[in-house]
């Protein structure tokens, strides 16, 4: 049966790559992905098929991945961050349906809330929520609503595609909505562009990140009630010291 | 100035390290861990000094690779997963306070909601919550509070620690908590023992989960609104099919 490998490649540099995900792109014969995450890999696979998609071309992409695999081509579909979160891996189930081939495999890779997480220093030790700020396949109502649950349940909070030219108010928004639960000063951190060129991390209050300059390859976190800045970095301390 | 190493290892199995956590490793003159952490690497890694401490002894752990550290050695302190999600890393940053000495790196690994989602099939594609059910030292209302929240938010759910021996029914009483808010048929996954010997991944509803037999080394999906069972595994859409 032929094969189809979901292959996360975290944020983008090799390093942080994992060895399973290396192997997989060392033994595919095609590699399929958007256009700059295939960017990202090709001069260190060389030999390889490379086809790409535009952004927002997924179902295409996701589709020619599979048919490149029912020819009985060896592929692997990247995806940056891990190919579950928000990834490809429940898009080619779907198009795929209840036939299964061809066999697919799912290969995690760090998603950006591991890796900004990292560089920030250590704000997810304890429970957190996951929410992607693009309203381009989810309604804004809905956002708003996961906003205001997180906030409630006093979770830490990762936001993902947190702005884009097209969304330039998403973060200030759902900064207000978080301020109506959680303080002003509540310590927040921004990764930028992590593993990549142009990687920064900046650290602010939520009051602060309500207009702070966050493009699309922003990675935001913002603490829970126990969150401190420890020697310039985000900490959530999770009661060990107290046992 | 001396350097310490904060190693996400990932779920155990050598293939989902990063190229970056392996590095650090082989670098490291001293590894030190949690016991069944450390007896994960020690073969990969020959030559090494080893330092282990019991469970529930992180404290103590990690001031030790602290004063290795200072003393000039090259120290990685290793966690099962990612080294901040539920790791040592703020723990780290917390003992040694506003002195920057030793530096701190944190290395992230996979998670087990990257690494348990894939093996289950694509359970995160949209927003979800991590939440750990061990009360030792949270307490059981604000666990509590945050699996409504989650419900209530629609957010597909990961549930670390979902049972130990000395909490053997948190499990259920967390399902019978989030069973006001979601329906008896939500299809769940486990994943045990993920990347290790005796991984295996089942599929139930949530109220079969609610008496599913599960142990420390699971960990538990609970899918939202739109997940679905896919030929045999657990993927929630993300609306993608739709553009």
């Amino acid at each position: 049966m032929s094969k189809l490998f979901v292959v996360g490649i975290g944020p983008g540099n090799y390093e942080n790559m994992t060895i399973r995900a290396d192997n997989a792109l060392k033994n595919a014969q095609v590699i399929v992905g958007y256009t700059v995450y295939v960017d990202l890999v090709r001069e260190r696979y060389p030999g390889k098929e490379f086809l790409t998609t535009p952004m927002t071309r997924e179902a295409i992409r996701c589709q020619l991945a599979l048919d490149k695999a029912k020819e009985g081509r060896s592929v692997a579909m990247i995806c940056s961050g891990d190919s579950g979160i928000y990834g490809m891996a429940a898009l080619l189930y779907e198009l795929r349906g209840e036939n299964i081939d061809p066999e697919i495999e799912v290969i995690p890779g760090l998603t950006a809330a591991c890796s900004g997480g990292a560089l920030l220093g250590a704000p997810l030790t304890h429970d957190f929520a996951v929410i992607s700020l693009s309203d381009r396949l989810t309604p804004w109502e809905k956002i708003e609503k996961r906003l205001e649950c997180a906030a409630q349940g006093d979770l830490s909070i990762v936001l993902y595609n947190p702005r884009s030219k097209g969304r330039p108010d998403n973060l200030r928004m759902a900064c207000d909505i978080l301020l109506r639960y959680l303080p002003e000063d509540r310590p927040c951190g921004v990764a930028h562009s992590i593993g990549r060129e142009g990687e920064w991390a900046e650290y602010m209050t939520l009051s602060e990140l309500r207009t702070a300059d966050v493009d699309m390859f922003c990675t935001v976190f913002i603490g829970n009630a126990m969150t401190k800045m420890v020697a310039g970095k985000l900490v959530t301390p999770r009661g060990y010291r107290d046992v």
